[in-house]
Order: C-alpha cells, then structure tokens, then sequence
C-alpha cells in the first residue's frame, strides 16, 4: 500500500531520466537542482554532496497514508489513545503541548501522567485532556524511610500500570525534569512499556534518562529518540564515545540507532533526519525560522499519534510494509513543519507553540483532507 | 549602521531648509509645529522650548537596526532566553505581562522566578512560560530560626544561580511586592546577575528595593531602571536630593542617570525620556491615551528584549555602536506605543493590556516585516 503511493522517494530516482508522473514535490524540486546546478565548480559541488547525501522523504505522502479514513462507524478510542508521562513542579507546558498536539492530530483520547503539583495547572490548560497526578518528587517524600519511598515507587507503578495496556503510544520525557526519584518511577513505566509491548517517543528529560541509561531502550524496535541539537551531541559522546560529524551526519546517525540495537532516532535540525540504523531518510520540507521553545514537544505528540496510525495499517494490511516508527517521523516531522510554517505566515516573529498548535488541522486537512476519507468511508 | 538608517534624528535638523528624504514622521509631524505655530506670542515660546528640548529618537529605525534577521540556521535561544524575577502572593499578572511579552516581541525562551504560591496561577495563565516556584515570603518561613532563613536564602539563590549564566537579560521586579525577606533574595539576585554580566531591567518594587540600596545598581552600565511618575520622583528625591523639575526634565534626568553612575533610566511618560548620563533621547510617537495597568510590564519586558538583541548585535559587528540600554530603551518604548495605539484603535475605552499585548507583533511586523528578513538570509 506504501509502495503504490511512492512513499519514499528515494535520491537514486534523481539520475532516471524520465520520472514517473507520480514524482513527488520533492523528487521535482531536485531534479530542478540538478538542472539549475550544473555550470560552475561550486555548483557541482553542491550538487555532488546532494546527490550523495541522504534522500528525502515525501513526507505529505506519508501523511496521506498512515492518517486512517474517518469511518462514522469507529468508536471512541481507535483513533489513538496517547499518554505523556511528564510534568513536575518546575514543567508543566510540555507535557501539555504534547497531549493537545495528539489530539489536534486526531487521537481520540489523551492522558497526561504527572506530579500531584503540576496536574491541576495541567488541566487548567484544556478540559480536553485526562491528567493523573500520580507521580512523585524527592521533596514530597524526603522525610520518608527508604521502604515507604519504594512503596511509593509501587504505588506510582501501579497507577500506570492499569492503564498501561489501553495506550497505543506513550511520549516520555516532556517536561519531566531530572529529579532522581521521579526518573527512578519512569525508568520502571519504560520497563513496563516494554512488557506489554507499548511504542514510546523518548525527548526532554527522559533522554536525560536514557542517554545514561541505554540499556532501558536498546533493541526495543517500538522506541523512539527525537533528540535536539544538545541532547543529540550527548547522546552521541555517550553511545558512539565521539564528537558530532557533521560532514557525516547521516552515516553517524545511522550507526548510532544501530548501536542501540535499531531504535528509531529523530534527530532534529534545519532538516530533519531520521534512522533506524538502516535507512536514513531526511524531511525539509516547510519549516519556520522561529525557533520558539515547546515545538518539540508538538512533535513528540505527533509521531506518537503518526506511529500508532503507522502500526495500525500495518497490522490491518498484513504486509510487510515500512517501518511504523519511520513512518510515524516522517509523518510528524512534515506535518510541524507545515503547521510552523502557517503560524508562521499569520503570526510572524509573534509566533508562539500554540499558535502552530492551532495550524495542525489546517495543515493536515490541507495534505489529507478529511471530507474526502469520509465520503470514501460512507 | 545605525547612522546608515538614520536612527537618531535630532532636533538640530528641524533648523535644515531642506530635509532629507528619510525624514521620519516624528520630524515632519515637528515641522508642521514649527509652521502653525509662528504668529502668537504663546505659539512663540511653545516652538523655543521644543526646540531646545531633547532631540527625538528615531524609534521605527531603532527596532528596524536591533531586530535581527530571521535564520533558519538558528537553534532554539539564540533569539534571547529571558527571565522575571517577580510574582508574589499578591500579585501574579504583573510578571506574566512581562514574560509574555517577551515571547510575542520574538524571545525564544521566557522564565519567570516567583514564590510558591503565585507559581500556579501564572503558569496556568499560559503554557508558553516557564515558571520556578522558588522564591520565598517571610509569612511562609515565619517559625523559621535564623539561620534557617538564611538556609532557605542560600536555597533560593542556589535556584536562580544554576540558571543565570544562560540568560540574555533579567526583568527584575514585576509584581515583587515588598516583603523585606522576598527582597532580601531579589538584591542578592541583583549581586548574582551582576558578577555573570547578565544585565538587568528593574522596574516596579524592584525600584522601591534599589531606590533604596542605590548602590545595588550604581556604575553597572547593563542596569536599566523604567520608572512611572512616582517612582521617578522617589528616585530624584533620593539620589538628588530635589524635587522633580519638569522645566529642565533632560537635564535632570541626565544628571541622576550620570549620579548612579551610568546606569540608564527610561523615565515613562507621556513622552518617555531616555538617558546614561550622556545623552537624552525621547519617543513620542503614537501611543494612547489609555492608562490601564501592566503597561509597564510590557515595557519592562520589551526593553530586556531589545537590549538583549542590540547587545548580540554589537557583540556581532564589533563596531563602537551605540549604546545597547539605549537603544533597546528606544525600541520597547517605540513598539509598545505603538501597539497601544493600535489596541486603542480596535478597543477603545475598554482596551486592556492583554489587548496591546495582542498587537505587539502586528506593529513589529508593520514597523520591521519579518518576511523580508527571512528572505533575505535564504
């Protein structure tokens, strides 16, 4: 099914001569480069290192496949139900932008799992969303012996652990924070993730967590890095014990999902670059040159939707189609980067996350329109 | 470059029979003084004084030469990391309109360090900000030993100094209130923020705490004070000794900011006054007849904003251009009356400052298109 839409567009189509009618937007925009390039030695120089370099994704065609049909007959909940685990005294818009994101992008439920002091700011931002104030901080229990505070931990795991197996996706790590008994609980919720086989998007401070602790992820297929510039140089000094190659960036990627056992790694930037220690696929599309805090926590809540959709079609098609993570990234990178480049147009420099908050349906009826799934459907 | 855009159009000028063609409006608006004035005796010494007052900044040129150029290339916080030092038990809104604004003029990160209690209500205002439940009032540590309150001091300060080396400027003040242990905390911030060369806007009780430790502040040439009508007249009563002379209000202002040793006050009015010590320089433009409280905030926020960008701009070219305080001053005042204006065009009497607040990137858009910066870097 991902193959009939040419989801990817891989960079050796560049040197057909004749393009199928099907190009992408992209696949016409470097074929233009390759045309308009080719003259000076400064020229084809650029031109050799885009040939060379990691081929883009056609990201709105992803989007158009892993976003499902709208069918009037589906009920509450197949659409995607998220949770976050984040929020503590000191962070509680991350968590927040990253549930609201899910929802905007069509997940029919979202949950918020966070620390007593943060969820009724939490749900003062949205009645919308669900939010536990199940977790714990150091300063709540400090006068606790350390067999009451591991009761606490239990009592924390058990909060989550009957929900766990309703979610499709967790996000792990906005605004989380680094106390050490709050990362000791999640540290335990990753643990049991992974025994009931739930995917999560690790970002923030849970990759605080997991750079020091690799273990946690490595060769879990269902795990999800999406690293910005900092957490990624750590990640890397950590992992691969060398500083970031930029000349290389998409090689070293590569080899540091597969260093990890073949997690998937969003590594975000000018352009987005995504691995699983095999393929490497970039998305460029769009963007704003606003660089307002909060935006990734919109794109941990998408791929988190995006790969729970990608799965979905998987195990609805039986084929043995792309990887949902992958998929789940690209779709999610494509979809901020278009929302961000119309907030962008209507807001300008006053720009704010909530603002590209409100563009996502725009953006993705825009893509995907759902009048159209839903006639399909009816 | 400033003089290339013609940033600072004295007054001299008005004496020129033939303007330059960028004449701002200000100078045409002086012009059209000097021709309908002359004829009566009243009109005569109307015109000497305007003459001979302080020259008037060019404000639209100002924000046009600090704004810097949208990069895609950019990561988050290069655009200013701002923090409030500000928001007690009674007053939450003050800080919030601060840091606010500081997003919507185009900061990528805002902070804001206030107490425990006002901590939620400011984060619930918006998820934009981030907020740190860290400072403390004497009614909360009121059984407290000495030396206890003095650990709780240390704690307070140990919080904000893990943070202070990443900020382009604080805004010290909004909403403080006066509790002697609260201020106790903020003047040790003061000291904290001086020793890392971060510089600092102070305004509202933040001035009630350095007009009376003016050493706090004195001969710290990041240090910007925005005082209103009362606070003005607290800080010429103290360090002058004298009485406000609106006759000779240039001069007087350049004395007291010369007295404090450089520092640089933004004395708000319906002309607001600018000066170091050296030269003085008013904004006039637009603004509104409006006076609904938090105005101010905006401003306090703006000018760490401006100051900040011009500070990075300075850093940038290497050339001795002028003064950062100075000129971040003259931006916030010129786009906050700006906004005012356009505020009170929409909204009338019942404009409020979250009105204005909304109209702060319209008028920076107006005044400096953030689409023509953004091109000119791709």
């Amino acid at each position: 099914m991902l193959a009939k839409h040419g989801v990817i567009s891989g960079l050796g189509r560049l040197t057909s001569h004749s393009p199928s009618s099907s190009s992408s937007t992209v696949l016409r925009r470097q074929l233009f480069l390759v045309r308009t390039l080719c003259g000076s030695k400064i020229h084809r120089l650029k031109l050799i290192r885009a040939m060379s370099s990691t081929s883009e994704a056609d990201a709105e065609s992803v989007l158009r496949t892993v976003t499902p049909s709208l069918d009037p007959k589906r009920h509450k909940g197949q659409a995607g139900k998220i949770a976050v685990i984040g929020g503590c005294r000191e962070y509680t818009g991350a968590p927040y932008f990253a549930a609201i994101s899910a929802l905007k992008i069509g997940a029919d439920l979202s949950h918020v799992f966070c620390t007593k002091d943060a969820a009724p700011v939490i749900k003062s931002y949205s009645p919308e969303l669900i939010v536990h104030p199940v977790l714990e901080e150091s300063y709540s229990i400090s006068q606790y012996s350390e067999e009451d505070k591991r009761k606490v931990q239990d009592k924390v795991l058990g909060e989550v652990d009957k929900w766990m197996e309703r979610f499709d996706c967790l996000v792990i790590g906005p605004g989380l924070g680094r106390d050490p008994f709050l990362l000791e609980c999640v540290r335990r919720i990753m643990l049991l993730a992974k025994k009931f086989n739930v995917p999560f998007v690790v970002d923030g401070d849970g990759l605080f967590l997991v750079t020091n602790s690799i273990d946690l992820v490595k060769s879990y297929p269902l795990a999800v890095l999406t690293p910005n510039v900092n957490e990624y140089k750590r990640l890397v000094q950590k992992v691969l014990n060398c500083e970031v190659d930029e000349q290389n960036a998409d090689d070293q990627l590569r080899s540091l999902a597969k260093q990890i056992g073949g997690v998937t790694i969003l590594r975000k930037g000018k352009s987005d670059l995504i691995s699983n220690g095999e393929t490497v696929k970039s998305v460029s599309i769009y963007g704003s040159p606003r660089r307002c805090g909060g935006q990734g926590d919109i794109l941990s809540g998408g791929v988190a939707v995006f790969l729970s959709w990608a799965q979905q079609l998987k195990s609805d098609s039986e084929s043995p189609s792309e990887n949902p993570a992958i998929l789940g990234c690209i779709a999610a990178s494509g979809l901020l980067r278009k929302a961000a480049s119309l907030a962008f147009t209507k807001h300008k420099r006053s720009t704010l996350t909530s603002d590209i908050i409100e563009c996502l349906g725009e953006s993705l009826e825009d893509i995907c329109p759902a009048s159209v799934s839903a006639q399909q459907m009816s």
